[in-house]
């Protein structure tokens, strides 16, 4: 199928179509710019990101939410990230499953991401999914991501809402904090909220936060409990959702932050085109090795060679 | 001072030159470029990064191996490296000041690095601070991180030997896991082995190391068991450290990590010459935000446009 075709379908509401073009993105093929450039615009999307340890139960919690917007009316997509760690990878598939009873319904959207292939690397093919889902017409996406490492942080940046999964289990607040994660939350979950210690992760996390620098616009990160399990606490969450979004419409801070994730795409696509140079310059890595270049000056110099490529 | 001036002053041994020319590296100062490329060569150092959460008692037992390689006549340099959160900050202050004893030791170097200034980023100084430390003739060097993100996952990557510190709190195994720092260790220590658990987490570490992928030359990682406080172990890690320096150097593995490192510093420049670019390219990330542009083509015209200017 070529682009036209393609974006064709895809206007015409073709989910197939949806599938192919997010694998295009993933794959980094070269048609996906023209789909990307040809295929856009509509109504925005409410982005939610939803990040945590695994076994805090984010795709339980992101079940109980596709519930709560189905009622409220709306067209959901959920793109579930992830790193593929050789450790962590494919552990995303029991989650996709546990999501399946979804899949039934017109109106859920699920995909996972997993592939490196795309030049902007995994959070780029994310934002190159999320347009595509937008274009399509979504009122809300929620992005999904394993574990609480770099990356997530990245892919937590092209949320318009940030949601932490905490759980009472001893030392999750702790790490969320060292992995810098704290910082970028909007919302703060403390889910499986019945199980020992929950009250005491709740207070903890809003002592932290007092003492955190403040938010744009003066947004203060709610802490709310949850049992994901039981759907407790979810309809009080989703307001949350819906009171930060109000939030960055009222502030002005919702175009900033589509400016932000345009940037992020634009660095992202720089980051893997270094990464690749850099693996396939192995004369100019072993000048600098050997002290006869620095690595300024080889930067530079394959930053000069790609100017002169037709293509980039 | 010039980097003449500066390079002459380092050859000569001046340990006040030294903490200069990191400062330059550290500040991404123009003149560092010079000075790295004047001042080289000499014997090869052993470096070996030490990773783990705070907590860990990672700087207590830098402390102790410190000792030992003192004990063996070894001239040691200490680089300690902060990603300087705004929530962990100054942590690193205090670990400073524990290691202050050796400070009377003038075969003893130590350094703390927090700043974002170089053009590489943090894990690019560390590296140029690497190569200053190592044509000042120091044999050892560590090289300690704080955290276990994935800016410390980066900058253990420049060391020939990376050592993993736990403890046997519940959950570090696991976090270390998430993280994916438990790919790239060679050797994992189980430091305050008299707490309770510390048993378990060796068998467990152990268990999971069992299934990881096998490492370059067959290598596998030890998992070893000290009490840094009261020095219990030390000497075993420490020749556990040489037991992995002779295996690089028999498997010829040594260069192959030198050319790494090489290739780390470039993409290291290249990614903050992007996240730079970026911030400055408002116009087209602008464009990039409304659809005109795809990601690629505003990075292909950044790239353009840079190639064009002087000095880079």
């Amino acid at each position: 199928m070529d682009p036209a075709e393609l974006t064709e379908r895809l206007r015409a509401g073709d989910t197939r179509a949806l599938a192919r073009a997010i694998t295009l993105v993933e794959s980094g093929h070269r048609a996906a710019g023209a789909v990307l450039k040809a295929f856009r615009g509509g109504k925005k999307s409410k982005v939610v990101g939803l990040t945590g340890s695994p076994g805090s139960g984010k795709s339980t919690l992101t079940d109980r939410l596709i519930e709560e917007a189905r009622k409220r009316g709306e067209q959901v997509a959920v793109l579930a990230v992830d790193p593929s760690s050789p450790f962590t990878g494919g552990a995303i598939l029991g989650d996709r499953i546990r999501m399946m009873r979804h899949h039934q319904d017109a109106g859920v959207y699920i995909r996972s991401l997993a592939s490196r292939g795309a030049l902007g690397g995994l959070a780029g093919a994310a934002v190159g999914a999320l347009a595509l889902l937008e274009a399509f017409g979504f009122e809300r996406i929620f992005v999904e991501t394993v574990g609480v490492g770099q990356s997530e942080v990245d892919i937590a940046r092209v949320a318009d809402t940030t949601v932490l999964v905490l759980t009472p289990a001893s030392g999750d607040a702790v790490q969320a904090f060292k992995a810098g994660v704290m910082e970028i939350a909007d919302l703060f979950v403390v889910n499986k909220f019945d199980l020992p210690g929950g009250e005491r992760v709740v207070q903890e996390l809003k002592i932290t936060l007092e003492i955190a620098p403040a938010r744009p616009g003066g947004w203060k990160p709610p802490v709310l409990s949850v049992v994901a399990t039981k759907g407790d606490g979810v309809a009080g969450l989703f307001e949350g959702l819906e009171a930060h979004h109000a939030h960055l419409i009222k502030h002005n801070l919702l175009e900033a932050h589509r400016l932000e994730r345009a940037r992020f795409q634009v660095e992202s696509v720089i980051q893997e085109w270094g990464r690749r140079r850099t693996l396939a310059g192995k004369d100019l890595v072993a000048l600098v090795a050997a002290g006869e270049l620095t690595p300024e000056e080889a930067a530079g110099r394959l930053l000069k060679q790609t100017a002169h490529e037709p293509g980039f």
